[in-house]
């Protein structure tokens, strides 16, 4: 506790600049720089990009090895990209100089879902190096998964475990409304899902962490989405939306077990969703049934996420970690 | 994952029958023999007693010694009483022989509390010998201090926790009915409420976990405690109470930082109480409020809370631990 952690940000858009704000408030940490890929960001003075007095004179560079050349943090927080495959090349950078990681990287929930040789190669460099590298976030990260399994500790016997989100995308930041498809026409959305462009990333990670935690050999995962349509014209800060065109998003994973369905995911993200909220359902022994009123608020609670993260890791051992690897999350 | 914990289970009321029945089901489990000191329990079978099958022919023994005379195992179960103090000699027994203890003893979720030389005593041992020793249970151990700390694992901000508990007591087992006064004359029940001999055991350990795990300096900690008085004749299949007579309780532990009241706990425990629910507010940023419709079933989840900590307690370091000490709890 008496020396503190250094730490960088790796991606500032709205959820890094949030990170990044909430973790130069903790007086553990002492931030040394931002990282963006993006010209117009590089170069720039952290304070003023940010508003934060204290980072002033810090600056924003445009790569890792820019950063690591002016100083070494203990920790970066990455919030750049939902791809595994795309966050690979630059965790590994970070990962071959011993640095750790906390990321936003939706897949990095469970990497080892869609690339497993990636993630065993990663796994490997962190051990070798003494790096940490974990994901962490609201959904995937908390609500959808962590939440229910930590539920699951109190239980004897699980049969099924029933996860529904409903998230107002009104109250959300840009990208995410962007995200959802706001505005587009259902079948350009369809279109965009299936190429992975539009949609909300890490369902699929959620469910395999579950199931991976308890222990249960699922067969096939099926995931389904659609566009919602607005039954109204509807206005944000960010987007306008005709009637009947995409306002949002319903995505749907679902596994069996032994021909039965044990694990559902439901997620909707809409402009002007009514009665959003998280629900959790046990099917077990004693039987739970949770539910959060409202949800779990995303975006500042994403930034509450990863930065709550960075000192329990740090306590764990090296590798390409699970957020079931980590000791009980709070706040830091 | 090759080789069988070996178990064993010291108390064997109606919690400790039901956890080792448990932990006898699960394929990583070898239950090795029993200990309680009623002699009317010791020299049985403990397949006899458990009506567990596969627990024939093992014994129930009168002392840890005689136990550890006949086999050691790797991690005891400890259901046997609620005070530290009364625990402590058991508990160092065990620790000196190097073997793990998951123990459902209230005051152990947070032993510094009440008995700081004594936890640190304990913890010495422990790390000397490679023993680990951590409590867990519902509530204590997860409901009211783990779930909230949890939850506060989102968040940017905390500026208070508040949980309240209200468990229908009908439902729940005889010694647990007789604890919470059922049946006792209002003033009877205040006297032994005074004493420490019924009550609810735990609930300013639970307050003192969340301010330690968050970093609170807390100033003082109060708790009170009250009858619930029965408003007509309740019978359940372990007591009958008249009308006008205690039939449950009211427990509230409070605490303040910088004069603000920022943690309350509140408890009802009593014989038919409508509405059965856990909720927990978390003041803060994101704001969080969560409910559990009937709440967690206490005494099957308190099984379920022993077992499940077995394996995530033999991968930490040694010592007296904490359970925010342990990775994330899920089934096992």
């Amino acid at each position: 506790m008496n020396k503190k952690l250094k730490i960088a940000q790796f991606g500032l858009g709205p959820i890094g600049v949030a990170t990044l704000k909430l973790a130069a408030s903790k007086p553990w940490a002492q931030v040394i720089g931002g990282i963006d890929i993006d010209p117009a960001k590089a170069g720039r003075d952290l304070g003023d990009l940010t508003g934060v007095r204290g980072l002033r004179s810090l600056a924003v560079y445009q790569s890792i090895e820019q950063l690591f050349a002016h100083g070494k943090p203990d920790i970066i927080f990455h919030t750049a990209v939902s791809r595994f495959r795309a966050a690979y090349p630059q965790l590994e950078e970070i990962a071959r100089h011993g640095i750790s990681v906390v990321s936003s990287c939706e897949e990095l929930l469970f990497p080892q879902l869609r690339k497993p040789a990636l993630a065993r190669r990663l796994d490997g460099i962190c051990r070798r190096t003494g790096a940490r590298i974990v994901a962490a976030g609201v959904n995937p990260g908390f609500v959808m998964d962590v939440l229910p399994l930590c539920l699951s500790g109190v239980s004897c016997n699980v049969r099924a475990v029933h996860v529904q989100r409903v998230v107002n995308a009104s109250t959300r930041r840009g990208p995410l409304q962007r995200k959802i498809g706001s505005g587009l026409p259902p079948e350009e959305f369809r279109r965009r899902l299936r190429q992975g462009k539009v949609g909300h990333a890490g369902l699929r990670e959620s469910l395999a962490l579950i199931a991976h935690t308890l222990g249960w050999k699922t067969q096939r995962i099926t995931e389904r989405g659609d566009a919602v349509l607005a039954e109204r014209a509807i206005h944000t800060s960010y987007v306008a939306v005709k009637k009947g065109l995409t306002c949002g998003l319903h995505q749907r994973a679902e596994a069996k077990v032994n021909g039965r369905i044990v694990l559902t995911l439901d997620l909707k993200m809409y402009l002007d969703a009514a009665d959003p909220h998280d629900a959790i359902q046990i099917v077990g022994d004693p039987p739970i049934e949770l539910r959060i009123n409202c949800g779990v608020a995303g975006d500042q609670a994403t930034a509450g996420a990863l930065v709550n993260t960075a000192r329990r890791l740090l306590s764990a051992m090296p590798g390409l970690l699970l957020v079931t690897d980590l000791p009980l999350p709070h706040l830091d």
